[in-house]
């Protein structure tokens, strides 16, 4: 069902590939596998779990395009039954999402408006949280903003001990996470390590998002993807009535309602029109935002910009 | 009080003892016992603590034995004023309560009854969660299924660093946990880590588990009883009135509610009348379930069965 | 305007300084600072951060003295603009806040009763929650009772992973934490290890208080007044308008509500009314209750002197 919606969309970068038997090397690859394309998204399939690799170039940052082929994604293997587990990892070792591109918030909302038929990408995050699929975020990288609201809305978060850096960086510049980060990290890790984390804005390494329940577990690097492969097949394996019924009351207890989400969504909105945030945002922009080199540490350029203000 | 009731009920296998002066070690042991028995638990009365052993061979499946047993302990220990902590341990060192005993889940009800006039382990698990009694987990060899949710229920678990193991396997036989463990894990973890502990039916030792808020602490097996012991006897020490209100108001906030309960239960159930669990069960039989050697890497069982399965 | 509200005061033991160019130290001393004087609070304010050293001799009890300060030091902070983030610490190496002075509980009802018109401290501290200002706790020494739970009202808490000691042990006297500290515990560290840290009223060194979610983190005491600062400084330089959104967001899920702190509070008032709550309070003063010495441990207190009372 995924490849021919995919040739009917006429995809060309990027590639779906499904292996009718993953586990069958042997067999001829014109047998095995059928091809769908992304403009942003590498996708594998093996077996009933998709490999879906972030490719948006230049330092994945969420624009149109990833919106998009994410909310593409969703619907193809949420139609094939044959799909059961996704696993979300990057093609940047540098960022796994690096956050919203910010230049493009109003360029978002129409493709996210196609899954809940509401603009918010908190909705269409939860929507991907109350799924049947089970997804696993495989995190290398910064992943920031909108990139850490991303992995928090998926089922599970393994990282990098060595490689990935997390960051809720928005209230730095005068607004609240705008797609459920605040909902969720206040749920993990309660109010005085959630206000910890957002307030500062910093930067944190993957053994102390361990600690604080930002993420499930931090692995060395070199036995991640093993892992995270091993686990994605074990949980395939099992029956899906068990992954809807586990999913349907966790979800009942912990998942931000979408009122929650909604709220959170339009306080973003409202804080970006103020001039504060027009301000402190084409200041970021003068001292490198949303390029590779200066937000290596973002965290430092947050602060620097405002403390020199300041002064 | 306990001592009558016991003896009116005739029961032989195990044993209440219950000691009028604990620490007065050089009286008569005729004087400072006096004995209840039970079928499937030893229980031992020092002060204002009973330690209760669970001992139903050969592995400590919950069964009907174990269930009336528990119900009148319980029963026994609220209606004596004497008795303010339960502690709650093993016979066997490999298993804990292994979990239910899947042959006998429907004669589970019937003693489940009396303590709720509900049918429900969970109920009956909810109901010791909220008595007056102060109860505690020392946790050595495997503690899965049910067992899980029997530790869960009890107001503190610590257990042995070395050889506890801990499992919520029931999604990888299509069901959810019967007896409130997905509303407990999904409580005490967050959504992230109770979505991979039960979707991936894993055993996960004392250490992750302790990482994950599993339990309490992880301790090392020689220091486990030590400490325990100190813990019972030095919360019997504070004043009963203290417990309560306690209990009463961290529950309020913390425990599942008796709905939540219910309605895991009923899926539960609904669960295990597809095809698809009873296909699913009489292949684990096959391969060794409910037997002390296989079930030593139960983990390994349930995913081998149905990999094989699958190919 | 806080120098001239201090000054209508009167006040002069202790002082708030009012530095109008923190970073600017070359500035002379009379134009950068003015001072307001508390009884029992030194107070340094650099930048748009007030650092606050509790100093309430002999040993920090919280009576009505801290309690009026405290209040009017909420009062005069919010009425600043210029004031962003309050960072709290203690004057006294060994008690940061040792717990409410039992002898003077009434007394303390009256100055309570200023910020919210009812006389609860549980109700003080939660104003402190809900407030714009940021709230950080910078805790060495013994932190107990009433103090555990002012800090856990704060919106942040580092610990010296050498010498800070949690304890909420009222319930060793037969009552519940009267200022929220019940509420705060179970939210942060779940039911299991909230019931445990209340009924066995112990102390928890910085390691095991992070490990439960009691505190942010623990760091070596020498890093931790650096790490403070720093962090101070650094949220105080980020946008008025984000802390105040993050706040509202993250209070509206983890902040215990006024209904449920008003009933803590009535229930420990009913609690301390009691024949027992009193014989044990008047068994712990001939102990040394309330003395530097006895208090250094009092886990030990607590229980030896009720377990002497049960021989």
């Amino acid at each position: 069902m995924i490849p021919e919606a995919a040739a009917a969309r006429g995809l060309t970068r990027a590639s779906l590939v499904l292996c009718d038997g993953a586990n069958d090397m042997s067999a001829p690859k014109d047998r095995r596998k059928a091809e769908l394309s992304f403009e942003t998204l590498n996708v594998h399939k093996e077996g009933a779990v998709l490999f879906i690799e972030i490719s948006a170039s230049p330092m994945n940052l969420l624009g149109p395009e990833l919106v998009r082929d994410l909310v593409s994604l969703i619907q193809q293997a949420e139609a094939d039954e044959s799909v059961k587990v996704l696993v979300f990892k990057s093609a940047d070792p540098d960022y796994f999402i690096s956050h919203v591109d910010v230049t493009r918030i109003k360029e978002n909302r129409e493709p996210a408006t196609k899954l809940t038929g509401e603009p918010s990408l908190g909705l269409l995050l939860r929507y991907l949280s109350a799924s049947r699929l089970v997804t696993i975020a495989q995190i290398e990288g910064r992943v920031r903003g909108v990139g850490s609201e991303f992995i928090l809305a998926c089922d599970m978060r393994f990282a990098a001990l060595e490689t990935a850096i997390f960051g809720q960086f928005e209230p730095s510049f005068g607004v609240i996470p705008g797609a459920g980060g605040a909902q969720h990290l206040a749920r993990l890790m309660g109010r005085g390590r959630a206000l910890e984390v957002m307030l500062s804005a910093q930067d944190y390494d993957a053994d102390l998002a361990e600690r604080y329940g930002w993420i499930n577990r931090a692995l060395p690097a070199a036995e991640l993807g093993d892992f995270v492969k091993s686990l994605a097949h074990r949980i395939a394996t099992f029956p899906a009535m068990g992954h809807a019924v586990v999913k349907e009351r966790v979800n009942a207890i912990c998942l931000p309602t979408v009122e929650d989400i909604r709220r959170d969504s339009d306080l973003f909105l409202e804080g970006t029109r103020t001039n504060e945030f027009q301000q402190l945002t084409q200041h970021a922009f003068e001292n490198g935002f949303q390029t590779r080199a200066a937000e290596i540490d973002l965290a430092k350029l947050v602060y620097d910009m405002q403390a020199k203000t300041d002064l």
